[in-house]
This record gives C-alpha cells, structure tokens and sequence, in this order.
C-alpha cells in the first residue's frame, strides 16, 4: 500500500511540475528567450563551458544563467565575474531543478529579452531526467574523463536530449576513452542525437558549439 | 497539502529503509563480512577500483560485489572476470540502492563468510546519502578530474562518509586540481574523514588502501 501511495504522489508531482514547465515554456517564449538545460554529473565541465562561451557570445547576444547546486553560490559567482546576469538556486537535500523552482528564479533574474538563458542543472546524471523547466534544448554534457559506456548505463537523461557534448577532449591523449564507441551507445539511446566535441580549456570545437547555439537562437526568432 | 503529504511519504520510506538496513547489519555481522558501500559521481573509477582491488585480495580474502546501475550488466560482468562472485541490481528510473534492495541481492550471492562484501552504489553525488544500506563503512570516490570543490557543493554524501578516495591520481600532472584545497573542503564537511590518494590504473596508492580495509577487517572479527 505505502508502494502505491509513493507512486501516486510522484505521479501527481510530475504533473504538477508539467504544469509549471508549461507555464515557463511561455515565458521564456515572451522574453523571446531560447533556454537551454544542461545536465551532467558532478565536475563534467557546465561551469567552465558557459564561462568560455558568455565570454565568446556576450558582445554580440545577452546571456543570462540559472545555476542549480545543493550547496554554495561558487557557480554563480563564477558566471557573474563574466559580467553576465546569473541566479543560484540551492536545493539541500534536492538532487535536480524542478520547474517551479526556475519559474521563481527567473522573475529575479536580469535577463535581457532576445538571448540565451542557460539552466545549470544539479551535477547528477539520473534525477533531472525526469524533470522538464520548459527549456528549448536538454544538452547532456558528458567528460571523455567518464567512461564511453555512460549513455547505457544512465539511459534516461541521454533518452530525451537534444545535444550531447564531449568535453575535456584536450584530456583525450591520456585516456583510453573510445569516442566512436561512446557515440554509438549515445545514437542507441536517442537515434537523433546530435554530438558535438569540445574543449572549455583550449577552445577547441567551441565555434561549432556557438554556431549550433546561434543557429537554435535563430528559430526561435 | 501536497508537500506535506510528499514529506510524509518520504519521512515513511526513510524509516522503512533503516528498519531494512538494520536487518542487513545483522545479516552482514553473522556471515563475518565487512561492508562497505562505494559512492560517487558517474564514472570516477568504482567498477576500475574494485577489479585492481579483488586482484590484490582474492588470494587471502575473500571479495564479493553488490553492484547497482539504472541499466546494463556491464559492471557485475567486469567483477566477475576476475573470479570474484558478484550480483546485478538494475534499478531502472531509480537513482540509488536502497537497504531493502540490497537484503534480496544478498540472498543470490554466492559470497564466503568472513571477507569482503563491496556494494558499489549506483553513480550519484546525491541521492544514496540519504539510504543506509546496513553497511559499516562508507567510502565516498572522487576523481581528481571532477575540480576540488565538490565536497562543500555536495556536501550531504561526504558528511557521513568514513573515508575519501581521490582517485585518477595518474591524471595529476595534466590537470588544476588542488589536493590539499580539495582535502579542506573535505575535512570541513566531516573533520574525521581519512583521505587515501590513489591510481586504479598505475597501483600508486593502492598498498594503502588495501592495509586499510585489512585493518578495517580485522576490527570486525
Ligand atoms: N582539462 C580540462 N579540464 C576541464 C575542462 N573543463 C572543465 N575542466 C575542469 O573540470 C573541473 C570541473 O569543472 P566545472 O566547470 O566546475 O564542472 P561542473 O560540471 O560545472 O561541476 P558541478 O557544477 O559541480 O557539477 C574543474 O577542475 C575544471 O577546471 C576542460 O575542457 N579541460
Ligand atoms: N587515468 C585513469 N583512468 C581511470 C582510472 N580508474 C578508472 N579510470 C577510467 O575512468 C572511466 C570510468 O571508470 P569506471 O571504473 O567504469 O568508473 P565507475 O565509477 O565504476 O563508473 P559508473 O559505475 O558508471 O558510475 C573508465 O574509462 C576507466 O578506464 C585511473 O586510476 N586512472
Ligand atoms: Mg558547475
Ligand atoms: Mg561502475
Ligand atoms: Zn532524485
Ligand atoms: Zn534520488
């Protein structure tokens, strides 16, 4: 019985977090705002990723960030000293965002209309998978540090991106990490995934990754 | 009302899950075994941790693998090819073992009294902080490529770990990652966590790590 009544209640959250993820869907869409979730485990390289590319993008489009932790304000800070607008979330115990949590951080944030607003999720490749904030894209970042066999293990969260990146690829030389072979499990999970491979370090595949985010941007329009 | 009714469900599940990890302690005392629940981020080198150490051990002691993954056999099957016995739980949506989960596994493992019995939880900085498995120690695996200040970001699973493991140590040379910062932060979330720095890939370290659980062992007996 207590089963069933713990399936009840997640069910019921769900759906109400399907309705706040709706209603962020429009606002988003009113600021004319593409959002962008971006989701990983713990130290896959988020941070470092959106401070390499605010800093490639800020002159030309407004960036703005939702950052997710269960503990500190390390991550926003580290995005504000790029000048850019960000709001940390802390969770406690949680272990993802949820849409009701962003909707709330977005109305104190100062995000000008017409650019990106990218959601950091909590590091954890499992929880926010189930979880919709009403963004644009879902982009799984996964480090070649990890090990090529992540997209079958964690299923979930490769299941319903848009994106996946590779990064840290300036570690690739020292690892035995099979690039070919961790696409293919991805494509097995999400056939239409796109991937893209990069480096925050040395820059490396970071304008493929700002044209895709441009070229998203652009149909949003 | 919702909230409230979610808060009692989950003050619910926790309680159920110590009266089970309770179980597993008595379980785990009268076969002689010392337990040890293995957390970390996706990918920080458990499965690569436990193969090196149950070739170092099976000759003397006797080693056996509780393994936990959303999807795929791929780790049990990995402990396995070392000769050690080892069981599968998949937990599908779910993001951490529980107590009640782990007493079933017990059950089908063909494991020799008076050794070894490592659960490798399933890859999460988060959720498995909560679910005492009945283990007596647990030991909380961070690679030095995932950056120094996951400790005091997710500080939950460090608070009642017994013991750290930074792992990847062979990476060092080619990375920013502060030891000694990394081991503060640490130390500020739990003062009496010991520390142990080692390669699965190069055996640096391992010696250590091995008299540890011999000792840890022999306290059991
Ligand atoms: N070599 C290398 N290291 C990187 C790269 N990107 C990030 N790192 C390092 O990886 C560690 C974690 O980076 P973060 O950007 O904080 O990772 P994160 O995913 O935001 O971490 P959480 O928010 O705590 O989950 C830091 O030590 C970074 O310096 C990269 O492209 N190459
Ligand atoms: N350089 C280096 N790589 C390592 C070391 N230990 C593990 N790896 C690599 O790290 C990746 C992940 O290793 P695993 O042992 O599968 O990690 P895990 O924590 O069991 O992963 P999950 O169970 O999926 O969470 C693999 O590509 C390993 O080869 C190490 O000491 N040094
Ligand atoms: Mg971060
Ligand atoms: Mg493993
Ligand atoms: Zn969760
Ligand atoms: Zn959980």
């Amino acid at each position: 019985m207590e089963g069933q009544r713990a399936l009840k209640i997640e069910q019921d959250l769900l759906a109400r977090n399907n309705r706040y993820a709706h209603i962020n869907r429009h606002k988003f869409a009113d600021r004319g705002l593409l959002a962008l979730n971006l989701v990983s485990s713990p130290g896959s390289g988020k941070t470092s990723l959106l401070t390499e590319t605010i800093e490639l993008l800020k002159e030309s489009i407004p960036c703005a960030v939702i950052e997710g932790d269960q503990q500190t304000t390390n991550d926003a800070e580290r995005i504000r000293a790029t000048g850019a607008p960000a709001i940390q979330i802390n969770t406690g115990k949680g272990c993802h965002l949820d849409a009701h949590m962003v909707g709330h951080a977005l109305e104190d944030l100062a995000v000008k209309n017409g650019g990106f607003l990218f959601i950091e999720n909590v590091g954890n490749l499992v929880c926010p998978a189930e979880f919709d904030l009403g963004e644009n894209a879902r982009v799984v970042i996964l480090s070649v540090t990890e090990g090529e066999d992540k997209p079958i293990k964690y299923p979930d969260i490769f299941a319903n991106a848009d994106l996946m990146i590779l990064t840290k690829t300036d570690l690739l030389p020292h690892l035995d990490f099979d690039v070919e072979q961790c696409i293919d499990y991805a494509r097995r999970i999400r056939p239409e995934l796109k991937v893209l491979q990069l480096s925050s370090k040395t820059g490396e595949g970071m304008q493929q990754w700002t044209d895709w985010l441009k070229h998203q941007l652009s149909h949003q329009l």
